[in-house]
């Protein structure tokens, strides 16, 4: 059994950018010669988020005008007592989810035609981290 | 170290269906022999969901209307202006959540008394994939 | 390989509350004498999840609220017609999310500085339980 652990790093220019990280999540399976097994791709903060969906301008435009309208941002959350600003932050990433865990077979992810992974960031402009674990059976 | 691997297919007649599938998960981590560990299911299009909740055809009608509620079918999306009408599947199947990861003990899904597993299609009338990956410790 | 499983047993006072589970979880983790892997936590009943976010009362209290907005108790659900009246606890569990899989690594719970798991329950007053399914490599 294989387990391997590996690290994304993230420092978005904008406070909300979704950022497509497929190819960075298939290079760490593959340098973990696990041949089959699960990887967990997980954000270790919580105004961001991992989730699995379409690599379509237009859709990701969709997404983020439907969160703001789910989990608008300016209100008067009690959070904001604290001093911090990004309440909404924390109720978006909670919609699109934190983590996916994708299985890997002969080697590789096996993902659906469609499938893409994203980091979502709702809180960004500092550097930031995922944690992506891989587990499984060695080499194929 | 035991990994199994499986696909579940679909093809709904029509667009938005829920669909019990934990006798199908359970029959698969039977055939895996995997005593204890974690099956993890995925759909693999990004127009459906896997989820776990009650098996009662009012709670299920209530879960689609309060969709229809948050995501509306029929608005300007622009994910539409590629030619898609689907944009409402794919942020419906995002609250729902893509996956579930079901504990294995003794070499049965070790779920609550009210714990089932359904497949959620929101663009279906044609066929579609679920990942069924299976890990574990061997024979019981 | 090692697989180790527990379970923790809730029964609030409350119908609503959010109990901190971090510490009962790297408890477990320990025990299970893991090195690296994956801990699974999940909800085994279906009006409760398990989620990862900030421990601060203020957002807690912005969680909640923003839940009762996206779904309301008290509408006239059609799950309310079987004697239930909790439809609103499946539809907010569904959005705080049942499970969560967190990362392992040199014996420890590998989280991000502010990351905490919560156990969410939505109609308490009686005994409900989480399993906690601990799955990597042995000792360090």
């Amino acid at each position: 059994m294989r387990v391997h652990t590996d690290y994304l790093f993230f420092n978005t220019k904008k406070r909300q950018e979704f950022i497509r990280i497929t190819d960075e999540i298939a290079a760490i399976v593959q340098k973990s010669r696990v041949a089959d097994g699960m990887v967990l791709v997980s954000a270790m903060h919580i105004t961001s988020g991992v989730y699995v969906n379409d690599w379509e301008e237009g859709l990701i435009d969709d997404f983020q005008k439907w969160l703001e309208k789910l989990a608008p941002s300016g209100l008067d959350y009690r959070h904001h007592q604290t001093g911090e600003d990004n309440a909404d932050a924390h109720l978006k990433r909670t919609i699109m989810g934190h983590q996916v865990v994708l299985p890997i077979t002969n080697g590789t992810l096996d993902l659906g035609p469609w499938e893409q992974v994203f980091y979502a960031e709702f809180d960004g402009r500092r550097k930031k981290r995922v944690v992506v674990k891989v587990m499984g059976t060695g080499e194929i």
